[in-house]
């Protein structure tokens, strides 16, 4: 029996495949290489229980031929499903990034599930399902649902295709909305990105947007953590939906962390920063989130956005110095 | 100048088209006949101001090639986007139903858009976006939607994506949540079905489900005079959603419909129910619309969903002497 993770060799799953190798899974990983490496998961290429398929899930074909064979060999458990684009602006620029990446990523490896009866999924959805909601706390049972970004259309259209298939064939489904996820190995995010954009001019940082944009971060380590907790659990239905993140309304703006990342980073550097309060179209101003249903189910986060920022900088500074 | 009605030759359509016609109106009409016939239209092929255009929109080259071709000759002001599988059971089978007739059509229609800067859309969404929320009463903003069916879920997908859109490039975006439309020309539907299944048989109406389904009825009629209404109308965002129905959470009971057309159409027949309270994987067993909002913007219905069914029971009726 193995696990089956998606997107395996990017920065989430990277986490998680360490953890299920901890505790003796056999992982099954799944990757395009579009914006996963094998650097990212190196320390788990050396582990006899884990296995790197190269593979483009948007294509069924490919999906087929390369899961059926391995499928032969182990029988997979479950699925968890992170293959995506991450990238928000280049979703925007071209819509095809998220429809191919995203979505047809979750269709087709749903079709796949479909045809093996594998009947377990636990999908990385995005805070970005929920659109612009202004001020208001976002619970798991907010309305509407109108993303701004095809990256956050993309997210619900999965969503809604895994909820499809619940009532059709699977046993266990479960939703997890993330919200900004920092630390290592960092891939992308804005505190990357201001530290990349440092590198190349230690003097000067630009900021997309005002600075104003706040909103919730959570560690990496946390979010594993806390997928892990719920994934032990069952639930009267089949089909669950969590956010994850800080305590409710936690957040930190922009600026702050342009702030931060200069003082710790290069602390001679002037902060310039745009206008507007968004950094590109498709940019959330403002996010609050409530997470009383996954602590009611026993999971609590240990630091807040603040704290999480403050960590994820260090790490990523290590991560840029080696 | 003209309107773009994908799905051209469908149930809704024809009567769209129709009203646009009387008024003047240059009509493109685009279906790929998979389910819309010509003899659906043939009042509109006669017509100097109506052009039929066989095209697949879920193949995105015969998109750019049909589509470049006629708005090279007429400028497209607006599009309505009707085309979409309409046979929920068919696309539980398979799921590739769905996402090619319903969200693929709507991804490259935009993406289409996108292309030439035409900046309006009206879109045919449905109530299964919601999923199954029991005894509450559906306003616009209900949450989650969860969809039951690979139906609901391409519908909320295509949501999704014109929301983005409407972030990215739409001046105007108008969400229409169909409940079950009724009326003629009928091509499916469960009154259709209902008398379809008595011409063959006139003795035994066999009805999916146990009968106890609640569901709410509008006359196509009313849809389209509440749709020609609200799209004349400007509002201070760009993407609008509207719930579409009769009166606040009137509906009424399958065991009725189907009594009423046995009534109506084959007196001597019995019926005989089956087990559940669905039809079908991906039935919603009740619902019950709140359309406040739109009565707010000055439409309401004339009929309920009983005066509805009795009304398209005896137009289908006499569609199927013809």
């Amino acid at each position: 029996m193995a696990v089956l993770i998606t997107g395996g060799a990017g920065f989430v799953a990277a986490n998680l495949v360490q953890k299920f190798l901890d505790s003796g899974q056999v992982v099954i990983a799944v990757d395009n290489f579009s914006r996963g490496t094998k650097e990212i998961i190196a320390f788990a290429l050396v582990h006899s229980n884990f296995h790197l398929i190269e593979c483009d899930l948007s294509d069924y074909s490919s999906v087929v031929q390369d899961l059926d064979e391995i499928y032969a060999i182990y029988k997979i458990s479950e699925v968890w499903h992170l293959a995506a684009n991450s990238d928000i602006p280049a979703g925007v620029k071209d819509m095809d990034v998220d429809l191919r990446d995203t979505f047809m990523t979750t269709f087709n490896i749903l079709k796949w599930m479909k045809s093996k009866s594998v009947r377990v999924i636990y999908f990385a959805s995005s805070s970005a399902v929920y659109g612009d909601h202004g001020s208001d706390v976002l619970t798991e049972n907010t309305g509407p649902l109108l993303p701004i970004s095809n990256y956050g259309a993309m997210k619900l259209a999965s969503e809604a295709q895994i909820s499809a298939a619940a009532e059709s064939f699977l046993l266990k489904a479960i939703i997890f909305r993330f919200p900004n996820v920092v630390g290592i190995p960092a891939t992308h995010g804005v505190i990357f990105d201001f530290i990349n954009k440092l590198m190349e001019s230690p003097k000067k940082l630009f900021v997309l947007g005002d600075g104003s944009q706040f909103k919730s971060y959570l560690h990496v380590n946390e979010l594993v953590e806390a997928m892990l907790l719920i994934s032990t659990m069952n639930f009267d239905q089949k089909l669950q939906v969590f956010n994850v993140g800080p305590e409710n309304e936690d957040g930190i703006h922009v600026k702050t962390i342009a702030e931060e990342v200069v003082r710790m980073v290069s602390p001679t550097a002037s902060i310039e920063f745009g206008t507007g309060n968004k950094g590109w179209v498709g940019d959330i101003p403002k996010f609050k989130y409530s997470i009383d249903k996954i602590k009611k189910n026993g999971w609590s986060p240990s630091l807040n956005s603040y704290q999480t920022v403050l960590k994820a900088i260090s790490e990523i500074r290590e991560q840029f110095s080696k």
